[in-house]
């Protein structure tokens, strides 16, 4: 796409692929909105004071129909808000043009290349005149990323004039974000600065993203407050867990429609995400084979029925192959070019790196054959056999479906929408320092309780009695911190 | 689409959406015949002898991409092939492309309308001179419905001239037969006649179109001998059952995305069909109630922890009804008004009058949304509030997803390509009569054997002595012929 | 035990381990009567007519609590009743006991040897004056063996003089068995042709009774009419299946204590035993294996994500091993010294032939080590590791623990309830050949909807026409006979 | 009993209920060895050192097999040991007997009254002279209770003289506690004083007694440091969750014979303990309704697909009641008033009062029947219908059945020996303050690592690289201390 910014008709900034598939956007949201009854309860209970009056808040998350409720939910409340996505293949196109004639300004469109990622990225914190946000919503970090990379690189600048090298790495994307910064000092040499002193803080949608946050809490390095949405318990232990455990099969089914009955699957990690992805193949009648690093969560796996074993040891013998690890190196080529012909090779953990694209697609003689957009067969030379490799290695469940159901997002968007209010409404009491909170346990019952009666479910009251003989109050909360839940 | 007849550069007769799809169909067809063992075993066990030299074979039978790679063994084991797709919306058009361009002649797109689908039944079965085909591969039997209609209406009209009237009939699909049956007879009186007697027989694939076949045995209207293929083991306990455990969840979340977990499903009918959904979506984290006529289903029902209610009983409580019962009225107009804002109604059975369509569509004021193809959102006047109905009635898994996935229908048309050569190896042996007949056993555990390598299984081999002892053959077949699996 | 039979103050004979406990048994008795919904209802509905007024009904069948509500089901109809078990290690004492002193003559009790178990059986088919029985109730067929045999024997006596040999044969048990015979013939060499000449007819419960009647009825051998209980949907499909789901487990936790979750299990025979064995398997956390021989199970049990390999390939890293076959010779000795320390061997198909226990006891050197009756661990020379045997080999469910629970018993017995209603009311009519019949369908859903209240089950009810459009009547039978549930 | 110590030959004190149990007990014992693969590890890896040389541990927790294992590790390791058990229904009298006769002083037998259980209590922490013991393990808490409770009488007596009043609570088993102190102050106004002195620390099993705990911290009334050990990973996410979904099911069938399959449970509590006990039921085909307080675990039930009311809208529907919450008052006399004839009431939570078994028992007219030990059906004069009682509200898989299995408890003890280890050798090194500390992860997942090549797990070894990415030692601990797994 030629990566110039577009305006609405009110002069709103955007770039989207198709602005005509904004009415089937809404649709589809208007549908999302009746299944997330933490976002619409949000607004009725917030709405009305307009707690966000005068806040910037800039989004790097998935551009889904989803999302776009969280949208309009900041925006119901006061907001202005920036978006891109944090996924070059995430977004949904009539999501994102719903949102961009109606209620933000958007840059994002499925099948962004790298360049393209950025730019999106960079548009969704420049609010022009005043600087950047005053809040981030992120979700792997890079907005986080990018400002703390800008700051760094202008503070170099500033000591002695150097510029960022892209020369410097040889990780392909890191080369473009040095770009970047290197261009954008030569316009403006405090860009990051005057960005990093409005910003109220960030909250972090995912598990990479906190694990981030955490190191440059610890080395001391952190710029602005954030809050962990990712551990709120309404979060990882629904969002990652059940959301994932509904996507994996829906990615694979729409990418190939292999039968998973009868099939091996090896999900290579088994924590949240992991169980999800295991608890689903199972239940889709496969066998399924987990490989760990942590005891503990091997031992997990083997109380489930499921095995665990080396990559190594399987990686012949099975069809389905996931990775939910969060960590890099998990399947190499060396690994791809033992499989059986037509395995299924996938992401769901966070960057692609989980998989060695690299080492495939630089494989001497490998033949790549795109069966449809994100859903390739990867032919090695040697024995004229194949792989399939779904959405080029990134989350597959956002590349080849539409990530995870509005219902699970809601709990994890109503997470961020509380947390964005925390850091506003505290934002002048110094409650948040530059270090990384987990919202309180009352709020996370809260996010819970909001979604019960949608299913149906009533709540059993404590009598004052009881709670006195358990030690908690009446109304909550219920557990301890260390509760494992 | 203008009804008239394409051909390829090599003369071959089709109608297609867009030819341009057939190397995307190629591909896909190429993926699906790694999954499908027991087709590409007949193709090395019978292909050298050409059997079906000079057959010349019909289909009518979703035009997807696993069909194509039965049509594609038909024409590799010798036949000459023309289809056309029993379901207006579950032809997947690049299959159909890569079909029409390589192998045989296809009438079939997604979203025929039903004079339309008429049409293309009616090309299928015609061969041009010399009649109609020597063999029917039949999926609800709507081309053997055809050809005895026609030869009943042909009877009639040589009897006493009369011509069939559409106007004697209130359902609108039956009144297009007779308007074809009608027009055609002025053309050929004796068109059906002339199919009649060439025919050799038809192999039927489903629940519906057995029953018909079955109850035209009992009252001795069949015209020509029949093998019921759905009756194989190999066929309704898995095709039915483990296809369908797949492809209801692809379906709904294909078509809505919504969060299967933590909802209502209510399933009515708990045969091999019910079955697999509600297994499919207790697995996904939904609560299933089944409803039941049969006793003895019901009870099978309760024994796996789901509850058996009526639809009166739920119908304002649950979130998803999916119809498998091969029977009609099941959700009528009235159950849908009373459902909650957005409860999804499918149905998975076999015709869209398990679903009161005529109903919803003629409701004073009813307001149709669509949000996507075969997605519907019916608005009621009196409450503002809507229910979304897949595939409008008809099969939601071929109209919203792709239907079941290669593997299990590889044991389907395993069992179709068997038939298909039983009777035309027989047609001269008096074998089969103007009856309906079942595969024998061996024939059965054929298929199912041909299936088990490509999923790592090893069978255990009986011992004489073990076989003598519970008296069967070491080699089979082992089980006698009321067992149920 | 002295083989001597007692009689109770109203002159009743019976012979079990402890009369004292006969209050124990009541109370569990009313107990079960609350599960049996089937075979109260047959009192309610049966009972006041005493249909059963002049009937001696011998049953062979686990004497289990059960079991005696069966019992007192035929009193409360007319019959009079006597009883033996049809396993050494299924009767319940107490239960035993309470029916001795209340109901009918018992003669069984948990422990018996072979010789003790075949007095038994002669007991209960003597009904001293005026010969045998009327109708059996048989479980495994002993007691139509016995008879058969018996007039076998008298045949060749009558025609040559010839006693029956037990030196003829190598099976101990079978040398009892005509031991017996040859001691009876010499008291009354007409004492089973009397027998054979007053019996109306024999139900048989299971599938290796009802081979054997085929057996009999193809081989012409059968002496008097049988119907098969076992192949009643509402036995084979309910009690097979969802009985040893629940008993299995119950079983391998009484008799060892032993954690499932985790633990590789391998079930040898994947029919409606099997089935119900492996899913309560996978169900508490085992990672289960199951061994085939039918290609079709075989594929039913890859479509369940279970593995399917030789009991050779998995032998030394299974930890329990359950057989489930009807068939014999599946765990031969040279398998249980392959086997882990430790590892558990059981069967809960028919015969303990099953496992070679033969081949077990007679190894040289191998040690029995008896943790308490029925928990054996046998320890090999070779290798100072053992592995734990259930019940002798035999069925653990009725060894170890008490069998299958009431309420799917219910559904077994009230079928034999039935068919001994059949085979009496029809005795005259030459209704019944000498062969072996099921129960019609419309039977076997009576049975199922007996059992529906209990469980809060409210079926759905078919319209004129809904019963007209797929050709069945309004009330039933729903299904065709060939249909597989 | 009589309340009179015996002595073995070796002069060791004990009272069991029957010491000709221990040769049967020890066969057990030699079983769940090969089962407790992390309690035997403890041996080989310390038991060469001795580290408990000099040592004097009393154990109040579960006189079980399992139990039997963890004792005799302690002794391997050089502890001399004192036992009672926490429950009066928990013990297995062979378990007692073989560890009375051959390793450890033992007071318990199964089926105590709680004044023969506070004798036993108080003899396990009677080392004679010299005070107390060293060390505690504790389950509940309740000899920690008697140590706080003893010293603060102690306290009030040297004060004012006064004497603890049985009759100044409702309590009945407080009541008997205060007698206890009350005659032991007349004998010795300082034994409590001694025991807390020598005393080293406490490790205590479950959430009860962790909850006591915390509370004692929190009002700085804990007299000695605590070990937590109920919240190690490898504790309660194994043993609460893993090993009732094992024994749930295992003491409903001993105790009541009841087919699970088709009936409505009720799981009071969906922590730990309830997720297991659910999914037991869900698995055993029972249709499952979850009963909370917090919207979070209620929102989990919900993902699982159960249902979540309150015990009012279901107490007159459901079949079995399973209390697991860790608070009282959870199903009252009124409740059980409206169950169904012979509903099952039992509680595998922690106390008695989680029923209202006081309720019960002095409700006006209620009917007592003993179908058998642990097993009682009480009937309501109004009614005439009953309800089953289990374990008389007590621990009913420890009352009706063997408790977990030995692997689950192999895993909790691991931790239990560890945590007895941290605290004596830190005795001198005032690492343990009078506070409640966890274990730290590293040997949580040592723990875990020990009970894998039981299971024939491998696990994949981090490389650096992929180690400092995710930014974690190679060899762990890999997870955040607030992971929630």
């Amino acid at each position: 796409m030629a990566l110039s910014v577009e305006k609405t008709a009110a002069g709103r900034e955007y770039k989207v692929k198709d602005m005509s598939q904004a009415d089937f956007g809404r649709l589809e949201i208007e549908l999302a909105e009746v299944e997330m009854p933490g976002l619409m309860a949000c607004r009725t209970e917030f709405g009305p004071a307009q707690p966000f009056k005068g806040a910037r808040i800039t989004g790097s998350l998935h551009m889904t129909i989803q999302t776009a409720v969280l949208i309009e939910t900041l925006t119901a409340l006061g907001a202005e808000v920036r978006w891109c996505s944090c996924n070059i293949f995430s977004t949904q196109d009539h999501a994102a043009a719903a949102i961009a004639r109606d209620s933000a300004a958007v840059f994002a469109w499925k099948g962004e290349n790298l360049q393209e990622y950025w730019w999106c990225t960079e548009r969704a914190l420049d609010w022009g005149v005043g600087g950047g946000p005053d809040l981030i919503v992120d979700d792997g970090g890079d907005a986080t990323l990018l400002i703390h990379e800008g700051v760094k690189a202008e503070k170099e600048f500033e000591k002695n004039g150097t510029l960022p090298d892209p020369s410097s790495t040889t990780n392909q994307e890191f080369q473009i974000v040095l770009g970047i910064l290197k261009e954008g000092l030569q316009v403006d040499p405090k860009r990051y600065h005057k960005m990093m002193e409005r910003l109220v803080g960030v909250s972090e949608e995912t598990t990479t993203g906190v694990k981030r946050l955490y190191q440059m809490q610890s080395n001391g390095s952190l710029l602005f407050p954030a809050i962990n949405v990712n551990d709120s318990v309404t979060k990882s232990k629904f969002d990652n867990l059940y959301g994932c455990r509904h996507s994996l099969p829906d990615g694979l089914m729409r990418a190939t429609d292999v039968m998973i009955a009868g099939k091996v699957a090896v999900v290579a990690g088994y924590g949240d995400v992991g169980k999800g992805c295991a608890s689903a193949m199972k239940a889709a009648g496969a066998r399924v084979i987990v490989t760990e690093i942590d005891p503990i969560c091997a031992l997990q796996a083997l109380m489930e029925g499921l095995e665990v074993l080396t990559l190594e040891d399987v990686v012949s013998v099975a069809d389905i192959f996931v990775t939910t690890t969060g960590n890099k190196d998990i399947i190499m080529v060396d690994h791809m070019k033992k499989m059986k012909n037509n395995a299924i090779v996938c992401n769901i953990g966070h960057f692609d790196n989980e998989i060695d694209m690299l080492g495939l697609e630089t494989y001497p003689g490998v033949k790549r054959i795109t069966i449809k957009p994100q859903t390739d067969r990867w032919v090695f030379p040697e024995t004229g056999t194949g792989i399939i490799v779904l959405a080029e290695g990134r989350l597959m469940n956002l590349g080849c479906a539409t990530g995870h159901p509005s219902f699970v997002m809601s709990c994890s968007f109503t997470n961020q929408v509380i947390a964005q209010l925390e850091l506003w409404n505290e934002r002048k009491s110094g409650k948040y320092e530059k270090k990384v909170y987990v919202l309180p346990k009352h709020l996370d019952e809260k996010v819970a309780a909001l979604h019960l009666p949608k299913l149906g479910a009533k709540l059993t009251k404590l009598s004052a009695d009881q709670a006195a003989y358990i030690n908690v109050p009446v109304e909550g909360p219920y557990k301890p911190a260390h509760y494992r839940y």
